[in-house]
């Protein structure tokens, strides 16, 4: 069965998307552990972020970095911080979280509730800086 | 002034050196959240991952994934989550952090508190799968 990302990749459930190119997509995390939360992801469905080919590896990374590098631009924070956990959704995903504090990066914390409007208007923003 | 990093890589303190090429290293984190815990830390100094130049980069998650699965083959977890934060120690690391659960990962838990034997006991051996 597609993972729920495969469904957003294929538009068939409704994201919001700031960057997309052909192997990689990146869209907000809708339970933000921060405003401007996204998570990194290879279109290719592989569980686990260490069974990727080394290419694959790669480019998510530097894929990660250009997106990572409009959240700095455009969302307050004082830098992105990264995670990769894996224990949920069986499809490799970086966590890319805006940081000012350790907390912030806390994944047992409860997560904001963030109205379409707003995360519309994040995902914008970070889109514009990409 | 060299970071803490510098100077296990130039072995004027010591570490729990599990991994080393050229270009990067990988040490048992003394301060761990689990056993197992590893960073994984270029040689180049530079504070903030999305500041390494891409084959650097590159590169680095490339060493990791090699550390992360001689974890995978050496420490008892469900898999290896990976953390970049760097609100602390100014020098790029990877927290490569073996997974049980969600709260294996949190970093403001309090960290354990091992015996130098155990951590020589446990770099050996993820040195030993590497």
């Amino acid at each position: 069965m597609a993972s729920i990302f495969t469904k957003i990749i294929n538009r068939e459930i409704p994201g919001h998307i700031v960057a997309e190119d052909e192997n990689y997509i990146a869209f907000l995390d809708i339970q933000p552990l921060v405003r401007g939360h996204v998570l990194v992801v290879p279109k290719q469905e592989v569980d686990y972020i260490f069974d990727l080919e080394d290419d694959m590896l790669a480019g998510l990374n530097l894929f990660a970095k250009k997106v990572a590098k409009a959240i700095d631009k455009s969302i307050r924070c004082t830098r992105v911080g990264v995670a990769v956990i894996g224990l949920e959704v069986p499809h490799v995903h970086i966590h890319l979280v805006p940081l000012r504090t350790m907390d912030d990066i806390n994944f047992t914390r409860p997560k904001l509730k963030l109205e379409q409007e707003e995360l519309a208007e994040i995902a914008e923003r970070i889109k514009g800086a990409v």
